[in-house]
């Protein structure tokens, strides 16, 4: 046993759970994913959830706290989960207090983007900074947001939704009535469509796979001119929504993460170019812009750190 | 002389500055305005506030603190004004040093906007918020933002500026090459130029006084389906900007006042029905929309509030 102590980060996928022991922002211990398909109902994954943190804890000692990261709204302060797009019958479950009960550990539950921002900021590339806005890009867009050294989760624990944002007033009509989400142009799908579209009009047969974010990278550092101009468009989107968190907040610096981060200089070199043309002095000098440090586990490194710091321990060293 | 210490607010405008006491956020005395056109420096300048100030003063016992709103970025901490773009020669100006040797009080120095936005949540409509959004539209479009309790000002203490955010990625190019900002199309001078295109196009002459923002408030009471047009158009973009700091901040409240505001209903009206029908529920239930308290007092109210606080008074009850 050491002087910091373990936790547990659960990252709560909409096709499976993962969990693992984290200590010092590394996950030591993975346990098997859980496939949320296989349960009925919240309350036969959640005893399910407890089994396998009663499994991690007794192969570990000194596990203080439990952390969870949840793909939708979730009341922090009460753990409550308001409900799950893609995961039947989870809506209103007061999930802290049920997993407390079960496993007698300290519970936090938070929606997956801040557990994401939240592990960049105390293990990952946003260390030590006070002002700082995370983002997540894939299936869909999200984030978290840093400001005076707190995490900024807002009258009912609903900000940071980044991906949600407006690039465009009159623009496409999103899941939730919003014009012109950022979500709905550079997600995973909306990256596949517009680059199938392109080809398709260049009189390009390409299949669905040639169109997924990472073969598009694939083609354009290849040269495909194509997936270069796919790129460059959601460089161009992307940084209107970088533009406006950093006209609001003045971050020293912005994360991005998520698989469609992975597209590295694809991505990055046109964001910085079209986002630095866009802000005056005070707003864009010494302003970092900087990939995620952590890919697929951030969730649980993040939902374990935050159990933590709740719990009443101090910030790791 | 009572337990609530007095404050001199000072707001700072392009064309003239004003200073009024102000005592439990109600100015209690004002010294005549000055021109800032009178001065040739900063320097002189700054001499003659300081001169208006031993005068307030003179007048009444127990001024703890002076707070000074300027209209342009702020280093708030060492209250050094980085530029204004319409005074010539302030740049780099350590306002706050300069205030405090001459007028032995203690001195806060901030953007204006962060001035009026304090004023509404500490004195206003916003009391109580701990998550709030404030904007103010006149000639610009500024803004205020409030997270956990705490004022948000950022890396360098430029944060809120809420009219500088984009609408639409590929707008009309702004002050600072930014593409789409809300400030460029309803500003003050951007709101009458609207009108008098749609006036002309539709074959009615009418003169620029026809088209200020408070003459085409009175058309549009009178029924004038132009002006209605333009406001509706006004408070769509705005709803756009607006829905973007709820679904980052995830606001209890919007404050909103400057001088369009005042066309009340007009505005009002159409964006709270533009903004509820682009949130979803954890983001618009209990959300206020409220039009600010106070009009041009706003920035001395609130830089006077600033100022007692930092000098370490407590809020005032």
């Amino acid at each position: 046993m050491s002087d910091t102590p373990l936790a547990i980060g659960i990252d709560f996928g909409g096709t499976s759970v993962k969990a693992g022991v984290v200590f010092r922002g590394n996950i030591i211990d993975h346990a098997p994913p859980i496939s949320t398909q296989d349960f009925d109902s919240p309350d036969a994954l959640i005893e399910a959830i407890a089994r396998v943190v009663e499994d991690l804890c007794a192969r570990h000692t000194g596990v203080a706290a439990l952390g969870v990261g949840m793909p939708g709204f979730v009341d922090f302060e009460k753990g409550v989960v308001y409900n799950l797009t893609n995961v039947r019958g989870w809506e209103m479950i007061p999930l802290k207090v049920r997993l407390e009960a079960l496993t007698k550990l300290p519970v936090v539950v938070d929606n997956d983007a801040n557990c994401m921002a939240y592990a960049e900021w105390k293990r990952g590339v946003g260390r030590g900074y006070r002002h700082l806005v995370c983002l997540t890009l894939g299936t869909g867009v999200g984030g978290g947001i840093i400001a005076n050294g707190q995490m900024v989760r807002g009258a009912r624990h609903g900000a940071g939704e980044v991906g949600q944002t407006s690039i465009d007033f009159r623009g496409r009509r999103g899941h939730y009535g919003n014009l012109g989400a950022l979500e709905d142009y550079i997600g995973n799908n909306e990256i596949a469509a517009a680059a199938s579209e392109a080809y398709h009009a260049a009189g390009i047969h390409k299949s669905a796979a040639d169109c997924s974010p990472v073969a598009l990278a694939t083609a354009a550092h290849g040269g495909d001119p194509i997936a270069l101009a796919i790129w460059d468009d959601v460089a161009e989107k992307l940084a209107c929504t970088v533009m406006n968190c950093c006209w609001l907040l003045n971050p020293e610096a912005v994360v991005i993460g998520g698989g469609v981060a992975r597209a590295g200089d694809l991505i990055f070199g046109p964001l910085t170019s079209h986002l630095y043309a866009q802000l005056s002095g005070p707003f864009k000098d010494h302003l970092m812009i900087l990939p995620a440090r952590f890919g697929n586990e951030a969730g649980m490194i993040g939902a374990a750190a935050m159990a933590l710091e709740a719990a009443g321990f101090p910030p790791e060293p």
